[in-house]
């Protein structure tokens, strides 16, 4: 069956091969791909001798909604969150793994506005989609896997030492302001719920963080906070984070001026932006796109302008 | 916290890291693993050039039943599933990645056997779990990818030729037979149950496939005639599937007769023990495990001694 064939069917008329057959029509392969999708596994070329890999879980009502989110949206999200761990390790994504449970009565075309939405993102960085798995369930699980590679050794989590500064990259706090828009009914600042829809990962930070010099890093998912919380925790040191550095872009303060919150909040706690947060020695120049935003000592924990925050800082996923 | 500390614990009460920290226990790291669990992704040293990947779900009430399968079972055929996949393609797993979608109502016990499970199956064949994600959905869903290695040319679905002989190696039927019986409520034959809770993939055959000469291979999941079709439609072959030369354990009979079901359906028609089918040119010594079962000719679709098939096939997933 060609797309158009299918408008207005779902899942369940369609079924798994004739859906695998449309979706993979998104999928262009890329010279390192020896065997895509199609067969039992995919056989990539690693010329590398190493692969960097990691697994998420998006699933509906909890990651994304479907009023809120188009499947296109929900793809472009589900490809930047797992390049955005590939890019925390200094790395680059090539390929990518994607599998879909969802009830038989989803319409084939956000099915397919999925895989339009992450073989874009994949796009941006070069990565092609090589396997995956359809299945049907009762809410929507997307299931992520990426692969990839990096130039020199892994920036982890664990290398950041007393003195370093601490630095981030990329926007932070817009998507989570998008989100408390759109969580009451409203569709602006419209730039905000862009973020949302779209995160845009700093791709290039990743790799610059690891040939730049960076002792750890890690991408903000779950907000900047508790970000930091896992790298202080990670290396066994405290951390600062100076709310006067932060960039507080003028429509958060809108946001949160319609919302009774704090706008530097959105900044502290929001995740969703996939920026990336990194520790340099202290005199090292910092690599394009980051900016120093608070500083590392011994001890442990995470403050705000030297004092513990008494705000939310994060989400737990139970 | 501590196992004993969890006892009776659910998802809800230990949170997303509790439980991380508690799985991670379960996963020993090979030599191959440089970076383990518990950063933004893994790192595998890959020595040879290339990696087979696949990725596959399980959703509870469709690829499992609480009530028919502890955490234990499904995390076995869940691994076992997977490296499957690798085995088809004539590789042996190194590493995979687990994620679990969950209530937040699901015992700790229940997703520490699941990792148990898991983990003694890819111990098998000396597999390493590398990673995975955890969060909180309405319904379990198990998603896994796998990554392997291949010896040689890995063996692909569409090399089958005319004149080929068709073979399996593994038990096939088995584990249909056993979920037949449990959904029947009943315990036994106790070996057909135990064989649909813990199938046991020939995980040497595949690897001595591909070193035997095979043209094709594809593993049985979806159902004997199933898998078949799908090697004869990538091959642009004829298959012919001789029920005189397939193995039916007595037990089948046993439960053939007490459901009124032709026991050379669960054979033709069962998926979960994850035999291999596979071609090898006629008058090739067939490896270790690999029995014939049928002739490959010009030609297209399956035939069961010369003629269609009128019973069940397999089973799509919409």
């Amino acid at each position: 069956m060609t797309s158009e064939q299918t408008a207005g069917h779902t899942l369940g008329d369609v079924g798994e091969f004739g859906l695998i057959a449309q979706l993979v029509a998104h999928f262009p392969q890329g010279e390192h791909v020896l065997v895509g999708p199609g067969d039992d596994a995919a056989l990539l070329r690693v010329k590398q001798g190493h692969v960097v890999v990691s697994s998420d879980l998006m699933v509906e009502g909890r990651h994304f909604r479907r009023v809120w989110a188009s499947g296109y949206d929900v793809g472009r999200r589900a490809a930047a969150q797992n390049l955005s761990d590939i890019n925390a390790m200094g790395g680059r994504a090539h390929s990518l793994t994607i599998s879909l449970a969802a009830p038989a009565d989803l319409p084939v075309a956000w099915a397919l506005e999925l895989a339009k939405g992450f073989s874009e993102e994949c796009a941006l960085v070069g990565a092609s989609v090589v396997g995956g798995d359809i299945t049907r369930a009762e809410e929507i699980v997307v299931a992520v896997t990426v692969l990839g590679a990096v130039a020199q050794a892994p920036v982890l989590r664990n290398g950041a030492a007393a003195g370093d500064v601490l630095a981030i990259a990329g926007r932070q706090g817009w998507a989570a302001g998008g989100l408390a828009v759109l969580g009451r009914g409203f569709r602006s600042p419209r730039v905000l719920v862009e973020a949302y829809r779209h995160p845009e990962p700093p791709y290039d930070a990743g790799p610059a963080a690891a040939a730049g010099g960076a002792t750890a890093m890690i991408d903000i998912s779950d907000g900047l906070l508790a970000e930091a919380g896992h790298l202080a925790s990670a290396s066994g040191v405290a951390i600062d984070v100076r709310t006067a550095e932060l960039e507080v872009p003028e429509p958060l303060h809108a946001v949160a001026a319609a919302t009774g919150a704090d706008p530097v909040s959105f900044v502290l706690g929001g995740g969703d932006d996939h920026a990336l947060l990194a520790t340099f020695p202290a005199g090292t120049p910092l690599p394009t796109g980051f900016r120093a935003i608070g500083t590392v000592a011994e001890g442990q924990g995470v403050t705000v302008d030297g004092a513990p925050y008494a705000g939310a800082a994060g989400w737990t996923h139970f």
